[in-house]
């Protein structure tokens, strides 16, 4: 096993899960290649109920269980398959359900704050972060909260202005300068997709 | 010949050149590499005198002959070699010089207005732009002005803020959305060249 990792940061509705899925696709028969999602490590706040813990700043890094994490990418850079917890954002809490996640050559690990922890960064071995416009951002991640999530457009409104924007700016924005390479765009970059690929094929198939 | 165009641009001082020569280095023993700088193609102006020609805002996409600049570029595209011009930076005009270039698998092209100019878009295969801090990119230029061309503090200040700055918000800056992929930092970001360098061996050796 080779064990890269390469961290797909953004935004909000950048193109990160695209961009994701879009190098799994491209790459997976040429060797073993994993997605990780540090959005299932949302901490559970089992103590609260749901209306407190509806209310929590999930914008926010101390929303993530780091430790939990950062043991979970140090067992799979050592080539151990990890029990990987899988969130559940309709009731806000850890679901009772896990999923292993075995090494691979390459791992694909997706976040909004992969850049923004700054213990976090050591682990990956390329930093790739997807640059989409705010406005673009917004107006997707509305469009996706109204159609599939049933939610209104003064709540998404609200929820952008009070956390999701001022949170953005102050960890994500500024964690864009520890990127190795910026896709503008996200998944419809196909220039930048297809160099992407390229180069975890050459990781997974060895040839230079 | 595959003919293929990477572009880099970037504002003055970015790390455009010390890109180019780590990629050219990188990958010229698997194929043809040339690499072919923009700035040969500016306009003569042998009508006026030196002190004239001292005057011309050459931070203007309009100082650049983009027809000659064109007609190379697709000769080079179509497998002829072309006549370069090249510039005297000294006398300020076209040299009496030339040099022959061939056609290549790939072309780096070079230059601070390739994706300014809306004309010269549909060329490149790749475009990759070089995004250094401006602060840190006038430091480069300021030291290098003073010590390798003898310029005084004052000056390099004057002609930043009265030509290269205001050029470079209005010309360069917005350019940047053209860009397939963003590399912070130039020739240092050693992960962007590996990156980079791996997909050109990829064309030059057509294995994928």
């Amino acid at each position: 096993m080779k064990n890269i990792f390469i961290g797909i940061a953004g935004g909000t509705a950048s193109g990160k899960t695209t961009v994701s899925k879009k190098l799994h696709n491209g790459t997976k028969d040429f060797g073993s290649v994993s997605i990780l999602r540090m959005d299932d490590y949302y901490k559970s706040f089992d103590e609260l109920s749901l209306e407190e813990r509806k209310k929590i700043n999930y914008d926010h890094p101390n929303s993530y269980d780091v430790d939990l994490f950062i043991d979970h990418l140090k067992k799979l850079k050592a080539g151990q398959a990890i029990n990987k917890p899988i969130y559940d954002f309709v009731n806000h809490k850890r679901s009772d359900e896990i999923e292993v996640i075995f090494p691979a050559d390459v791992i694909i690990i997706e976040g909004i704050m992969l850049f923004a922890i700054p213990e976090l960064l050591p682990f990956y071995d390329i930093k790739v972060f997807v640059d989409t416009p705010n406005d673009i951002r917004f107006i997707r991640r509305l469009q996706r909260d109204i159609n599939e999530r049933g939610r209104t457009l003064e709540s998404v409104i609200t929820q952008y202005l009070t956390t999701v924007r001022p949170m953005h700016m102050q960890f994500v924005e500024p964690s864009k300068i520890h990127a190795d390479l910026i896709v503008p765009e996200g998944g419809e970059n196909l220039v930048a997709m297809d160099v992407l690929i390229t180069k975890i094929i050459n990781i997974l198939t060895n040839v230079k």
